[in-house]
């Protein structure tokens, strides 16, 4: 159950309102948006006659039941969209927002010349890999601190501001001088790693696992926000399932999903989805078309000798050639890039 | 093993070198290009040496092995794209063709008003069920062989070409005035239809089965050609995974995937993909952006009242919205419609 | 809505009463099991007043609202099971009946040798591929015709009863010696060829499609008793999913689900679930562990040189040991085999 | 590639033999079964010529090619079946070992109570998960470090050896007294994890993840192996699909896949696998049918007040039954219980 609040109530009043909830046993998730700020209950609401709150309570506007298990993610308790703004960047609906890097920090001399390509083609931020989840133990596992540094140099060198993946709650010391953290699929449920970064100050880009539902997607996303921190960018990746011309299989539908369940913004990584470079401009163009907020692509200064994922990273002239196209489609759309 | 031949080879000389191969025991098929026709050798090719042939035919300009089971679908075997015309429309690269009407076709009245409104909102060609494949047989299964009477009679009114689904080859003898056959989802590896309907002289809407892979569906349309009809469309719908919150999962990778491996066109159809209405308009954007030579889309006069799939269902307003939309991003991609 | 009758109510009455609806615009379906009688109306039931129904009307016991869709092979509407007699064999709880033989027909030489064999080794009955459905134009399709009749030499040599493919309802009338007719899984969802089985007098065999729920192929067997044949043998034969090891994934919770849901008998099909020979003696016990009636089991005098799915195929000794072995365990089970 | 010793070879010729080839930049594992010593070298083995160290090394017996990325799990390596004895306990082809309990620890009357009755019914192992990974932050998360509490006193009061779950490294301190520590399916690739519990000296209980393949379940044990903890046991516990029945469809072929490609003990979960108390009995029997060497039953007093899925859940009574049939089937299998 929500409770929608009018425009001009205090700080105070909200707590005070919220904490009335809190003595009888219901937990509150407070939601702050551009216009109006909403009381989300948690717990058994059934015996709340919500009416009669609404009735009988000065500053709350209007109720809503909520039947989701998703609160704070929920668009009903937010129809607005969470806009986040990082630098000169934002994620949300006026633009569309390019990630973009190799799969692997590999060396300073490879970050700093993807680093500055990237931003000559007009890509937003730079992602690179330090720390790799790979099937196998025998599989390179990334340069791990080494790389965070060489990510913060090609950071300082070039101004993108930087995302890269964190695996375990005790390295997130090192991280600070990351921008946007990144959970990846394989950890979409890992919650205590989720109420870790729920307590940081930086937004967090969460991928959606291989076999996870929207639900699920937008569950791990509630235990971020529930925690404290608002700032998520949902990601689709690819799922799995029986067609093995592609690693996954993208799932554009997700988009639309997310979007109306959702107040979040979603990008889409179509370098994962495929696994195939070929696919990837295609797929780019279908993401925003189909309405996400960004994309985030894997991209190589010579694919055919990275050392993780080379087969679906674009080279530099490839992702120079993207963004010239996309450009164009990103103003047909009177969106931002 | 395919030979291209020379471009000023004449029928006969081609007729010739084919039955020198047949009579070694092979099966060849004959693919006629805009510039070029190849010879294709089905059989144990591992005996034959190709680069004798080459050199000791005058009429062959190269030869290439085929590792693919799929053969006159095959890119390698036709590099130009398959362009099937039908009245004043065109499948193809340079066009973006769309199908439009209800999931069935229920009544006089229904059919010619829908086919009026999506004649003027710019569709190419009408659909229609008749026959209509349903899980259970106590839900409304079309009204058959009428069904296909009134589509005749919205032709005749509007002068819209039909497209309408064929179930069993003992009832193609009623589909003589339906310009396009289709081939559900569900059929898709009924290989006696595909035989049937690949001595016919019109051009067949070939529907990915929903747990079918590009392979199979490639190898669906092979027994078509290898039947003898070149005039081949083919339909992504929605594969069937695990996530519930649509219907399908629409596979537009699949759209990448069919181009590069086959010159045939594709079609996407947003509308059994989602099972929603709300989201056929984002999914046919982004079906152009990937590449898709065109649509299928479930438009209604009242989806409420629809006896089938009004779930799915554009409004007729709501179709002519989308057409305008569309029309700006085909001039962008710099097709026709 | 069912009805269930007193045990002692006459033909005529039992008529009379699914008249008294037909005339109100309900389908009946009147569903004799080996106690009690029951009356299935198909329609909108909202609007009859069951306990109405069961207080004024005399010959009726009691009534149930049956919610799934489907009706005559509702466990709620027959509580007991069915049994399918054929011959001296029988397919139902106290029994575990093995179809054995090739995946396709080739010679009478192989044939008959394949028959002696599994006779010998104590199968029931005897299955071999005629008409086979092909992914590829280009694989071999079976002997047809030719297949059939040495299917009946092979009948009569051993006075084993026989199962084949239909894959067409055309060829029906080629089936008359053919005991059992079996639906393949890709044809599990062709609906107008349920139809014509279910106009059959003799045992059908259902085969799950790939990718189709339990419900859908309840839904397909609800097709052939609803026309009026209730002769319908469920059989799991592997569903399609990520796992690349097997074939197919065997699905064994089926066996479960479907005895819950159905009264009809159940078999399990190892060999085309895992597509590897090693794989059949370990899921044959496993699919009498939990509970199957039956397996269907390719067996070839030589895999290596079968035309079809050879890798799947146990040959005539590797069968007799997993003959032997099941014959111990049967008894555990109390069953007869 | 990996070189079998011969049988009375030294610890000091061994480690000799595997640093001559560490020298040269590979990785080696030593695993040392019943009867031979086998040393696996990862890396660039393209440039070792294996039939020359063969010939001139006098402890080699043989050498043999691995093409699988895994290596120390690999039943090549290790042909024998890895057997983990903890107390009376053994996990391995002689044996079929139980283990039973609730899903989450709720008291301690709760957990006494069914330790007792599972020790009666025969089970060998008690269960009871105190961190529990759920989907919503919202859900019982488990009574944490006091569940832990409250089993180690059920296993003071009953003997029985207990097995819970760990979901974030930094807790396994509190572990001491759990000894078998479960990986969940949702951290079967969370990397950190398996090489912390790698290092420890009890065994692991490793489940499969709801969408990883047989050979990415074998790579995360291959983490775990590894990293020097050889004591790994596999479990199936059900993979996602389409069909809805069930919460999973469990995949009792990759029994046979598991035992074939590995050496590693493999249990089955009937009850996360099918979400029904109804499904367990018959999916156990199957379960010890296919060649599983246990099974993992979640058993509770009284399901229907459980505070996690209680849906699955056998009562004590139901848990006794199916123990009484699986006796009696273990020996006929020629298995202890």
């Amino acid at each position: 159950m929500v409770f929608v609040l009018h425009s001009d109530v205090s700080d105070k009043a909200q707590e005070a309102f919220a904490t009335s909830f809190e003595e009888k046993g219901f937990q509150t998730i407070i939601s702050k948006g551009t216009e109006h700020t909403a009381i989300c209950l948690i717990g058994n609401t059934a015996m709340v006659d919500m009416d009669h709150v609404v009735e009988t309570t000065d500053i709350v506007a209007y109720g809503k039941r909520v039947t989701e298990q998703y609160k704070a993610v929920n668009r009903t308790i937010q129809p607005e969209d969470t806009l986040i703004r990082l630098g000169n960047n934002e994620f949300g609906p006026d633009t569309f927002t390019v990630i973009a890097g190799p799969c692997s920090v590999e060396s300073e001399e490879q970050i700093i010349k993807v680093a500055e390509a990237v931003k000559k083609s007009g890509a937003h931020l730079l992602r690179g890999g330090a720390f790799k989840p790979r099937s196998s133990p025998y599989s390179f596992q990334g340069l791990k601190e080494e790389g965070l540094r060489l990510l913060s140099l090609a950071k300082q060198e070039t101004g993108l501001l930087v995302v890269s993946e964190v695996m375990n709650h005790n390295h997130l010391y090192m991280f600070d001088d990351i921008d946007i953290i990144q959970i990846g699929a394989r950890n979409m449920q890992n919650f205590d790693l989720l109420k870790e970064v729920g307590m940081m100050k930086k937004p967090i880009l969460l991928k959606r696992g291989m076999a996870s539902t929207i639900e699920e997607l937008l569950l791990s996303a509630e235990y971020i926000l529930s925690t404290g921190n608002n700032d998520v960018i949902l990601c689709e990746r690819g799922i799995r399932t029986f067609e093995t011309v592609t690693r996954n299989t993208l799932d554009l539908s997700a988009v639309v999903a997310l979007k109306q369940k959702s107040h979040l913004p979603v990008i889409i990584d179509p370098s994962h989805a495929s696994g195939l470079s070929s696919y990837v401009a295609p797929l780019s163009k279908a993401a925003l078309a189909v309405g996400a907020d960004g994309l985030m692509i894997e991209t190589h200064n010579d694919p055919a000798k990275a050392l993780c994922d080379g087969a679906q990273s674009l080279d530099l002239e490839q992702f120079d050639s993207l963004m010239s196209d996309l450009k164009q489609r990103v103003h047909l759309e009177k969106r931002a890039m």
